[in-house]
Parts: C-alpha cells; sequence; structure tokens
C-alpha cells in the first residue's frame, strides 16, 4: 500500500478514523489489545503520522524556539544546554534560531510562529532591535515568550537576566581599587538594554569614585573582528589612552589582546581589563582573564522552566514575572596590581 | 472578522480562492493592482497564512535543519555561519537541532523529519552512533541529507570532510621533527570515523618514523572536563609519560592545561601539545596552542551548496558527491623546540 495515511490505515483495520487517530495517541479512551493492533498495522505499513495535519489536529508542536543572536558565544551555548535540559524532561523539542544580530530576520523568524509552530518562544533580542513592534504585535495567549539575557524593558513580557549594572559597577569598582584612574567602557550596541545598563553601572562607579566620565570614555564596537582591531589600534595611540578596560561581551577579547601584543601595550602593568565572559579556557590566556561570569547554563534553564509554566496550563499568566540571577566576578591576572 | 482564513479573505475581496493564494505568493499570474488589493485586507483582516496547512498545499517548507552534537565547539558555530550564509540567499529558514552526542536523541531527531518537516538536513553525527539503521531507514529521496564533518563512511551520502588522516599525520610529524618520541592521541569516540581516521594518521607517522606505537597510546576521552582532567592527572603520574600529545578536539585543550599547571609539567619543555581546534583565541593562550584548523565556514558553505542542488532539483542524485577541503596546521608556543 503507498501513500498510507490514517483513512486507509483505519479502512484496513475496518476501525473508524477516530479511533485510530486514538489508538495511535496511546488514549485512554482505546483498549490495549485496539492499540496493539493498530501499532502493530501501522508499523507494517510504515505509517508516520504527517506533521503538519498531526500537528493542525492537535494544535501542538511539542517543540519550543530558541531565539537568539548568535551560538558563538559561550553565554548562548551554555544558556541552550540549560534550556535542553528542562526540555528534554518535557519531552519536547528545541528549534534554535539565529538572528545574526538582524533585526530584520529577528523579525522575520518571530512572524512565522505566529500561528502555532511552536509552543512556546525563549528570546534574546538582537543588537539591531530598536523597535518593539514585531513583539506588540505578537499573540502572547497564543504563543508564550519568555526573554532572557538581551531583554527589551518596558514590555510585559517574562524576563530572566542577571544584574547587569551591579555587575558592571563591581567590575569598574574592581579596576579603581587596582589603581586605574582612566577607564574605558567597551559597548556592543548602545540599542540593547543590557548594554545600556552596563553603562550606567560603569558611570555610577566612576561618578562615586569622583572619576571623570566623558562620552569618549563608551567605545562603541561592532561585531566585526577586524573593525575593533582598528578601533582599539586608535584609541591606544591617543594621549588619553585607558588604563583600564571593562569589556561588555567576550568576542571584543581576542582583538583587545591582539591590539595590546602588536602595540606593545603590557597588560596588566599598562593597561587592566575585565569581561563579561563565559570563555572555558579565560584561565589559561595570557595574560589570565578577569572575567564577569553569567550563570549561563541556570538563566537557561529558569527562561525554559517559566515557559514551560505558560505551556502548561493554557490561560496562566507569566507576563509580569521577572527573574534576576547573579553573576560571579573573578579576579584573575589581567587586572592584577 | 475572528478566526480570518483564505476562505474568508476570499469572500471578502469578491475573489476566488486560487487567485487569493495566488496573490499571497506574489505569483505572476496575478495582476499588480490585485495583489495590492488583496494584501491590503489581508493585512487589515491581521490574515497569517497556516503554515502547517500551507505546508500541506506546497509540500516545502522552505526550511532546512542542521543537526549538530553541540555548538559549544567553535567548529559547529563557524560551520553553521557558512550554512545561513548559503540558506539566506535562498531564502530559506535554518533550524538547528542538537543531539549532545546523544545517539538516541539523533534517533528521535532523524525520525520527525521523516514526512517533510524540512526540505533538506545537514548533518554531523554524534559521538554514540554506531548503528546506521536510522539513517539507511530514512527516505532519502524525499528529504535529502549532506553529511559534514562527522560523517558515516560506507553509507552512500553525500560528504564534505576535511582531510583528517592527513592532518593528523602532520601533526603528528611536527612533534617528532620537534624532539617529541612518546606521543600520545587523545580520542574523543572509537565509534567517529573522523576519530579513527584521525588515528590512523597518528599511527602511520609513529611507523613512518619508527616510533613504537601501543593502544595505550590512545586516550581514550570522555564529554566530562572533570573526567578528562582526572584521567590526564594519573597519565601524567606514570613513568611512560607523554612528552607530545595531539588532541582530538578543542574542548580536551582547557583540562589539559589545568592538568600541566596542577601537575607542574612545563609546555613546551616538558610536554608539547598540538589540537585540533577552531578556538579563536588559540594564539593568546598560555602557552599560544599549535593548532589544526578545519575550513569550518568553507565547510558549512559547501555542505549546504550540495544540499541545494538536491533541493532545487528534484530527483537530482547528490549521494555520491564528496569533498575534501584541506585543513590548515599553525605552529605556537605550545609545540616549540
Amino acid at each position: 500500500m503507498s501513500n498510507i495515511n490514517i483513512r486507509s490505515l483505519a479502512k484496513e483495520l475496518n476501525l473508524s478514523i477516530g479511533t485510530v487517530s486514538k489508538a495511535l495517541k496511546d488514549s485512554h479512551e482505546i483498549s490495549l489489545a485496539t492499540k496493539q493492533r493498530v501499532l502493530t498495522i501501522a508499523k507494517k505499513f510504515h505509517y508516520n503520522p504527517n506533521p503538519y495535519a498531526s500537528s493542525l489536529r492537535r494544535k501542538k508542536s511539542n517543540t519550543i524556539a530558541v531565539v537568539i543572536p548568535e551560538v558563538a558565544d559561550n553565554f548562548f551555548s551554555l544558556a541552550i544546554k540549560g534550556i535542553e535540559e528542562v526540555a528534554e524532561a518535557k519531552g519536547f523539542h528545541v528549534l534554535i534560531y539565529l538572528t545574526y544580530e538582524s533585526f530584520h530576520k529577528e523579525h522575520k523568524i518571530l512572524a512565522q510562529f505566529n500561528n502555532g509552530r511552536v509552543d512556546g518562544i525563549l528570546m534574546s533580542v538582537s543588537s539591531e532591535t530598536a523597535s518593539t513592534s514585531h513583539i506588540e504585535e505578537f499573540d502572547l495567549n497564543k504563543t508564550p515568550i519568555v526573554f532572557f539575557d538581551r531583554v527589551i524593558d518596558g514590555l510585559e513580557i517574562a524576563k530572566i537576566t542577571t544584574n547587569d549594572a551591579e555587575s558592571s559597577f563591581n567590575a569598574t569598582n574592581h579596576l579603581i581599587d587596582c589603581g586605574c584612574k582612566n577607564i574605558f567602557y567597551l559597548s556592543i550596541s548602545r540599542h540593547l538594554g543590557i548594554n545600556n545598563k552596563r553603562i550606567k553601572g560603569f558611570k555610577k562607579a566612576l561618578f562615586e569614585r569622583k572619576l571623570k566620565f566623558r562620552e569618549s570614555n563608551i567605545i562603541n564596537c561592532s561585531h566585526e573582528e577586524e573593525h575593533n582591531y582598528n578601533l582599539f589600534t586608535e584609541l591606544f595611540k591617543k594621549v588619553n589612552k585607558p588604563d583600564g578596560i571593562v569589556a561588555g561581551v567576550e568576542k571584543l577579547i581576542t582583538p583587545l589582546y591582539s591590539t595590546c601584543k602588536d602595540v606593545g601595550i603590557q597588560i596588566p602593568t599598562e593597561l587592566k581589563i575585565i569581561s563579561f565572559s563565559n570563555l572555558p579556557n579565560a584561565h589559561f590566556l595570557n595574560p589570565s582573564l578577569t572575567t564577569i561570569t553569567q550563570p549561563a547554563f541556570e538563566m537557561g534553564k529558569a527562561a525554559a522552566k517559566l515557559l514551560f509554566k505558560a505551556i502548561d496550563k493554557e490561560g496562566y499568566c507569566i507576563k509580569n514575572e521577572i527573574a534576576v540571577l547573579p553573576s560571579i566576578l573573578t579576579v584573575r591576572d589581567s587586572s592584577r596590581i
């Protein structure tokens, strides 16, 4: 029998389509004997329920989407591990969609979820995302969303974050304690709330410790390594060059270390560095890197658990739920006195 | 109008369902004026074509799946970038599925593709995958597969690989040239063809250079960092401890450097190290790491291009196509004389 479907299967079994469907779904309404009969024949004819048709009936995809800017950053690969752990226990598939920091791509990805392709969404916004219309238009009652890490403040959507402002405040204070007087912050995008909170913590520390802040103390980096390398090379040519740096993301460390090596700046004697980072080998960099490490795995787990609250119980409202998990500062050689 | 569908939309527009459907798909058969009229009304009533129903009609999901063991390894994050570049130009979505090195999970993921959920699959098998039944059962005529990096030899499936045996042969020869006499290979899984090819190249170099090979020169590592740390600690306690190491994957470097630091082994004077690795900061490790770098981005691109040959032209057979892209050996301080 070619092109076997539920109708031909029911005919073969001399059962109603409804009975076969219920048997295949292991429904309690169907006897064990019937279920076994159905499964035997289904297997014999290599019957696989069409996933699209099946999803139309069930309106459940048993799938959650993770929409993130990239996977090259260790924060995201660890967060995904936390998400997978929760999803697997629930018998759900995890689909990963990458925006590559493009608002256009994020918009397109979200648009295709508006009709039940997935049962829930975990999301960390792109660094280009300045407008929120694509989120506001989204029907959260149909498909719940939980933001993690890169959240959009002001929107009524569940959020899992870390203490960004406080961590940056502590990082800056640490550099001041180590004797730095001209500290720069390497920023990845002024659209990102998370980045702006880190800048706020940075400025607060400078203010409290009576160090001067100029707008030029914020370096607006890009996602291009070469561009950042050139930016840093220019920075170190200036009279007013930094003696301390707080890096907002780990990807800035490779071009920063490259520049220092090529320009001949000694870390930590001439320049002290601290970076937000989940690099597993931060300890083995030369010099080893002082880091603020976000609890990435735990944040992924917390976000997924919150999402399943909404998936498991239709109508359960999570949109005002917020959790803040603290980051950890680990001092290493790049900021030693 | 609630629950707007294509039927009610057609009624509202006083057009046939076929015309509305074609207009929404930007068909050349429909005039620009009609298209604009349809789009205006569709937007007004927040009409989104149901993705499942739409997929049922088109039998195209405009989606390809990437099935890989993990994203924490830089090889995979770079390969995904290459894949996305090709897919985006084709207007396709890329879905990433992670097996976390579990054969069971790989099997489950593949099973759900058997009915057209995606238009094609790019795959790098898990380190547990010893059986090939899940692949052999798969209907390649419906949904083409291209293997990349971790391929299964012996199956008639398109493959994009690097020159694993030769790279490992060159790496081992490099260590011998540097004076190493007792070289060990850190293996990740004896199920993986890629790993066994690297072992073959390793053994061949020892044989040609008349160095003794024992089975104990292969260290079977796991995916657990702590387990590997303990394994290496035991290794360095032995009388017959290594003076050279070829590491099969980059994730082994952090526990290896940790062990050397804690046990007091000096790299490179007492131990020389070379690793298969796409670590962006290999240059800044202490000591900087000699690497064999796979052309990850290019391999991803090549795999995606090959897959689209099969997707674009139904019946076009790619299963015997194989491409081998060479890796690059970069000497750094971890193997200096």
